[in-house]
């Protein structure tokens, strides 16, 4: 039987420590989208999966390499645990307080590029195996590591991977590399993430921009042009006018419903933290918002760039324009469908002059909701945050979690230390210390449930 | 009766002081839409007339400053020669062989931002009244200079400053502040130039970007709504869908279509200079894509900038976007009529929330194809260039020729240095010395000519 208040103490007593390890991996930076410090990040994790016993190897991919690393247990239950060391990009660098890979603790939070997404749900997890390693001198159940590197592009190479190395990966179940309390401090476990599918558009009508006064008549404009095959794509009716789109999409069953009814609201955290005025489609809030929120596609343009950008008038004619465009995905919408459907839809609107090119993409992926390990991770979480985590079906977010359901075979549980003002993916990314030592105790709790179930 | 060619020799001999001259005007930046060297350029240029014995003066406006200088000649008659000494942003950097504002010798052309559009044609002007300065010691007519500085920008305060001082401005007919020479190096002269309206349109949904998991089903999207804004401007059809937007336009005139059918034909130019594959509306080339060039109302997206543009990929949901558009009018469309239509157009669509910037307007302005000032700024031209000047009814660019001609009550015509390949407001903005040293030779012939009719 394990001695929770003395394991808590020594998290805590050693809090300082870990945030010191959790600083110094914030500050190697690992932007995949840059191609920057991704392999150095990899022997980096290596190294502190090392420290504590593993056996690790750091395997190649066509992309960012893979940490791999296992370490046996009391059990022969297997935990997968599934984390990414790289990070989102980090700007615009201008709205961060403090830059982005210079870790600074402000009123308990810490702030960094990867502090919440996900270099903190790594370390704090890793500070939880340490301290039952301290108590007990091995692990409650046998815990093997899956730490990707291209998570923010949408995991590219991953599923094959994951094919690769599936008898090395075999286990019982997955906890994710995320997780979130809502804006009360209840902490939330998700079953399901949406899928995506991440496009670039490019146009080039010529060979160099021209005078708008030349050409503004007779010239072929490729902002003309983008924003036309984007504008084909949805109308502001939000509906997605690709042929095809939604004919696999499986509307939420009742037990769906049912779990969704209780999910929080979060109209008040959007209004408050985003300063969203009014939400699309006349959503007012209630299950009809949460429901749409993750239970529905997207198409969402995530950035466009054509011609002159600063300040003042330059009356340029754009040859080149490109944008950025993310479809979610909903089970059992699957990338490359979407994707082959998007260049069709273009090719029949007369766009074949708008290049698309598949930045990422990931299957969506769900866990029954009532799936015994889902109830074992909720239940483990009530005496630390004083109430079981609350399950709820789906998230709107979206990761690898199809490649681990369908290829490894295994349930997936979202728990960590989000919260609702952690700005992942944004300025001023940060975590709060009271929960990264939570998810910590929380991470104890379930290691050793885990290994005597 | 002046010595031609004594004054060409003069023209010759001293060229390379000129150029000099004109290196130490284009090292001075003065980018009116970055607020950049302004005022220093102002000064500069006034120095420059000073030293040539006119009284210059350096009149403050809400923008940018005018310089206007005066020298009284022989005759009675007035040449009111307009210029300006504002340039096009140099940007984007990357794509210069030299940097834009280190005048650059390669093979007989001279690189540098503002070379050509606008500080060549000023200097080589000032060398012409060198020459005749240095052999008769005064000038064949009065010449007045008008060199404003917010050309690039829709000479945004111009109009009011020529009603305010258009006693000091009295003339005859006034000289253009550019002018080209086609493929074949026939000198051109473009009798009118379309109007400008341009507009910055803005969207802010939200307080701060939102990750594209969370807000994509739900939360409005900057790019979204600029995207669907811009798209009820314009069509592919090339339409411009604002109400009443062609209410006011003037077809071109038989006589205009005559001489249009002279006008050199330019399809071997933009598809060897810009690359252009094929030209909008399947115009080929002849009378109708030349008509087409000049005589029509344009509707041109010079620039969008929303979201993530960098490498990758970044799944967020912007807060922000923005557009400039710049609408060239036709007689006679008036930009304060198009900015309202735009305005009202926005409204009725629904988008009351794209804010729409006016950053610079000005009306289309035409002289009379067969007016006799230009019949003697053609004819002039002939000995210096082996043919008189080809005389174009229209242009596509624009320039305050609509102060001029209204308030001013002046005939206005062009003619310069510029050359198919001249790359106004692109990188690698250069003129051909051959045509700076014609050009000044033509001047001279001009205001001899002038002087004594």
């Amino acid at each position: 039987m394990a001695d929770f208040v003395a394991l808590e103490r020594w998290l805590e007593d050693r809090l300082e420590a870990s945030l010191d390890e959790l600083r110094r991996l914030v500050a190697q930076p690992s932007v995949v989208a840059q191609s920057l410090g991704v392999d150095a990040c990899a022997d980096l994790v290596a190294g502190m999966l090392r420290t504590r016993g593993f056996r690790v190897e750091v395997l190649p991919t066509e992309g960012s390499p893979v940490v791999v690393a296992e370490r046996d247990g009391r059990s022969d239950r297997t935990l997968v645990i599934y984390n990414h060391y790289d990070v989102q990009p980090p700007e615009p660098l201008d709205l961060w307080t403090s830059p982005p890979f210079q870790p600074a603790l402000r009123d308990g939070r810490l702030y960094g590029r990867g502090v919440s997404d996900d270099k903190g749900h790594l370390v704090a997890r890793l500070h939880a195996i340490d301290a039952i390693l301290a108590a007990q001198g091995e692990l409650p159940c046998r815990v093997k590591f899956v730490v990707e590197g291209e998570e923010e592009i949408g995991s590219v190479h991953l599923p094959s991977f994951l094919a690769r190395e599936r008898d090395r990966l075999e286990g019982d179940a997955c906890l994710w590399e995320f997780g979130y309390v809502d804006a009360q401090d209840r902490p939330q476990l998700h079953a399901g993430l949406r899928g995506i599918c991440y496009v670039e558009l490019r146009v080039r009508t010529a060979a160099r921009d021209a005078h708008s006064g030349v050409g503004g008549s007779i010239f072929p404009n490729a902002a003309w042009r983008l924003t036309w095959a984007l504008a084909s794509l949805k109308g502001p009716d939000e509906r997605i006018r690709i042929p095809g789109h939604y004919d696999k999409v499986r509307p939420p069953s009742v037990r769906d419903l049912e779990l969704m009814e209780q999910a929080p609201d979060k109209t008040g955290e959007f209004r408050g933290l985003y300063g969203v005025k009014r939400f699309l489609r006349g959503l007012e809030g209630g299950v009809a918002l949460r429901v749409a929120e993750v239970f529905e596609p997207t198409c969402t343009i995530c950035g466009i760039t054509t011609g002159y950008q600063g300040p003042g008038s330059k009356t340029v004619l754009p040859a080149y324009a490109s944008a950025k465009v993310d479809f979610r995905l909903v089970p059992d919408q699957m990338p490359e469908d979407v994707f082959r459907g998007l260049r069709a839809h273009l090719d029949a609107q007369g766009f074949d002059d708008v290049e698309t090119v598949l930045l990422g993409g990931t299957g969506p992926g769900r866990t029954d909701p009532d799936h015994p390990f889902l109830a074992m991770v909720a239940r483990t979480a009530e005496s630390v945050y004083g109430a079981p985590m609350q399950i709820v079906p789906m998230i709107g977010g979206s990761g690898p979690t199809h490649s681990f359901i369908d290829i490894l075979d295994l349930p997936i549980a979202t728990a960590g230390m989000g919260y609702p003002d952690t700005r992942a993916h944004a300025p001023d990314e940060n975590i709060r210390i009271d929960l990264y030592l939570k998810h910590a105790k929380h991470v104890v709790r379930l290691l050793t449930a885990f290994g005597e179930s």
